[in-house]
């Protein structure tokens, strides 16, 4: 039951690559919403595929339908559902595919799980595809935090090697996509505004709940908060936040704990870093197997794939993030 | 409710660090298993304090007590509850705390979240010394899965920036403690002899889960998988582990992906690394604040405090990774 | 977050009476079934309304549509979603009980719930047309109970005070349809070819499962579960259902247990019953209040209802038993 | 995983008859509460065994010892554990039920669903004595309860099918218990001083939450709100509750809901009647089955028990509807 997150609100995402739709139900909103629909749009089309000649060439118009949840435009309390319809789907693509996994996908390990059975079109209900209800569900989210006064940003610090310069990365992606492979890359994602005290002990802390919706997006491989890796290197003088007082709040002095101590959020950002491996799909010959043979085989990834994910991927990691700070917000209102 | 976690199995654990005992229920465990008690003593001896001049000098036999769950030594199906009697509890110790939180502890997001009532003895119920009931847990889910074939192992990879060379860890150790400070580190896992299928699309990945589960180990800032941060400066190309048929199974010829292919295990051997952030416990003055006043002051934590958990902290980490294995292990017997 | 039930499956209902669509997504099938589409839709025709003169007028084809889940038509593993379009919506039927709650129905709590944003129309979300994705849900449970021999089987035991006789019953439904009245009625449910050992202990039982679920269709007051409240009137001598050895397993004599002991289902069949109070939609003036100025008033509701809910309830009946069924079903897989 | 109860707080109940300890945790508590010990003592009472000749003859004090949770005396935020010792243990009186199981009891479903392994003393973890954990938390949602106005009061409506007098349910008890045979009977439970909008649509009304946590109480075969059963035979315009506005606020003319509609609060008193089977130890002969053998013979069931479990039950059922009612009221905090 992967398929749906929350504690206090509850996401389902539902649908693959290419089946009829694809969408989300969320559960547990605040009624008397009026969802601001040009904000949602506009948040979709920053993963939306098409927008780059290195993206991917599918065309969706990703516009989420909403079907049930809405009275008179504004939530009203019953599970909000969201359709997006797959117009540009092209199963027989992957016909190929289905005896011959795709390295670094999850064909294989879905037709080791599904017995068989997986929807091999375009990675099913494994694809990438599916951040884009994810988007939507996080879209609202964000939407329901700016109210609050929290903001969640999100951007690619690094691609394929290169930190902090945008002509750069474009180049380092346009050098994969000219020799048919990929690349990956970091993206920094930061929530401000928040109060301190969000947040459990132990599994239920922020690092866990964020790390639990983060690792929903396909690629990702890593996650720190904070100084996070870098802090395993620090010592404990260089690396503890101080205290200080400041408009009569407390405050920290440097932020290495990326604004958790203890799984609680204590007021400063909250920041968080996520590695994104590069994309599986490459046209370069790659070692397979025959999965009726059992015999090794090659495969070449045709197909309509991004050299890189991680410019999409940015604002599926807001939209998780959103996701699981909303969750945190929401269960601390049943404390206060 | 962040102290319980699992899906097929469920784990709850309770108790302060100065509160009269810890311990842990443990629901869903097959019934008529013999528990290993020795065992169980033997992975809690590699979490005690007070195996090194090192660690913390708090004594504790950390022996489990089984009040309910057994019948004749044998789990019977009724939850299993742990308990382990705080006998060297010393809360005076911390009364100073009080007003007065200790940088990068959750003194401070405690006091926040519980509104001035949380434990503050050391650390109440966000201490390291919750570790001691995660570990009996997750001693009864490897000998379960040890009886499966599976292996869960440890190691410290990293101390102090030093890798790999356990003399000089040992010295940057002892150079932080004669220095009053503190250093963090890596915490490699390896989980051999699954096969492939476990796990749950999206959020129930065996990222996810097993994500979800380490940092609910304090002082943890971050996990990658795989090849993990390092994938994100790969290419495709280097990245993509090749499939190959080898004995009648499918395998791979490199192991980027950490044996996790999205979010489901490929049967190769699963790997993750687990940044932690030096103590913060440390014996140098730092900034802090006066809670009634906000006014700014300084603290020096003396005690009993280690001057570096990463040791202490590898059966943590095999405990946290057995029980979320264990728990998609229980999941996926009940798809075939 | 009420819309969702399961535990080894998970289903959530979405949708309002008047909304674009109603339906369910369904998470944790297996992968490889086969849909029985026209037991499904032969299931969903014994509920669908306009079956009778003495049913809704309301007509709608109840035809769900499979958009995600199925690939090649089995299961694929993906979460299984099925949309039901509202085509014969009116809303506008209802803006006068916007102000004027009407007796026995959810408006009133449905918008102090949700703050004045509820969808009054037609009862929303708390209408009885949400059991159409509910036996979407239970026809495939039925379908995947029978492949292992479990039968599912309701049947109306009583209407408005009349046992057993089904020209009777017509005759009390079609006088309370002459009188604008309604009346309420008893269902009765079996499950057989169930093994002993499926639920949980406490609340885990199958009397809790079952009960969690029945309550969810609307107008349900009560439940019991095989000689129910009669046992309350029983001798323990006459009430124990004694064991005896019959074909090389147990069995009881009596089945005043309802196949169930201790919450643990005892291979006999599982029988319980079910009360429906009358439906609340009426002809006859009621009492009620003006929400907005909260003076009183009196509501007489029109509209196309039924007379008495019980016969298309019957489905509904096996639907939610055949999900808590089936759910225990699964939970128990991993068990042995 | 069935001894784990609730959405917002989180109970969790362990223990056998005759292990070392029974007791619970219970997560979620707001910090900061006084626990009022003599209240939840005196509460304990009420159910406590040995409290009448008609009652078990066992004698435990069933004083709860909060090992964890506390901090000062208050609730601090981190999960409250009490366990409550068997002193009056005595496992070997049960050792020739092993194989033969009593009718009416556990024994039998038990020892099939754990494969022979359950714990038989005395019922193991079915027994009724793990209705005393839950009194402990339910002692304190009553008290969380009180505070806000919210009281929960239950009484033996009917016992051996004497209703209401007192005298004489005391002599249908001693008859039975003179016949060495058992009466069950129905209690009656009203919760008052709740407003209006507690609970959640469909599988999250009150009556599911309710019932979930009643059938938790072993003994317990039927629930029934409101005029329940009886509504089954009412016309609409009988059971159909007028609204009517007084001092300010919306009521209802009758109360035939019980205080729930859509399974939402109305603001009415709450009510429901639980129906309890008589108890299955009896003194009398009964058929069973030798499960190595399968072969027929014959139970005598001795032992320290109860002729009726109906008075000792009253306070369970108040345990039992204030979680499920205080689970409810902080899940209500988080949308207001």
């Amino acid at each position: 039951m992967g398929s749906s997150y929350g504690e206090n609100i509850k996401l389902t995402v539902f649908g693959q690559s290419h089946s009829e739709a694809i969408g989300m139900v969320l559960e547990g909103l605040p009624a008397g919403v009026l969802l601001d629909t040009e904000a949602i749009e506009s948040f979709m089309a920053r993963r939306a595929p098409g927008n780059s000649p290195l993206s991917t060439a599918r065309k969706e118009a990703d516009r989420p339908v909403f079907v049930s949840g809405l009275a008179g435009g504004r939530t009203c309390g019953a599970p909000l559902t969201a359709l997006i319809y797959n117009t540009d789907a092209r199963p027989g693509d992957y016909e190929k595919y289905r005896n011959v996994p795709r390295p670094g996908h999850a064909d294989y390990t879905a037709s080791v799980k599904y017995n068989g059975f997986a929807d091999y079109s375009g990675g099913g209900h494994f694809s990438g595809r599916l951040t884009a209800p994810l988007c939507v569900a996080g879209a609202i989210c964000i939407q329901l935090l700016g109210a609050e006064g929290i903001r969640v940003r999100a951007r690619a610090a690094e691609i394929g090697g290169v930190a902090d310069d945008e002509a750069k990365m474009h180049e380092v992606i346009a050098a994969a996509k000219a020799a048919g492979d990929s690349v990956g890359g970091i993206v920094e994602c930061v929530v401000d505004g928040l109060s301190a005290g969000l947040g459990d002990p132990m599994f239920g802390g922020m690092e866990n709940r964020i790390a639990a919706a983060i690792f929903g997006i396909p690629a990702v491989k890593g996650i720190e908060f904070g100084a996070g890796f870098g802090a395993a290197k620090l010592k404990g003088s260089e690396n503890n936040d101080g205290f200080r007082a400041e408009n009569g709040r407390v405050v920290t002095e440097t932020n290495n704990a990326g604004g958790i101590l203890g799984g609680i959020t204590d007021g400063m950002p909250l920041t968080f870093r996520v590695a994104f491996k590069p994309t599986p799909s490459i046209a370069i010959a790659q070692h397979s197997v025959e999965l009726d043979t059992l015999s090794d085989t090659e495969v070449c990834v045709g197909g309509r794939h991004a050299p890189c994910v991680v410019p999409r991927a940015v604002p599926c990691v807001e939209a998780a993030a959103a996701l699981a700070v909303y969750d945190a917000f929401i269960g601390r209102k049943r404390e206060i």
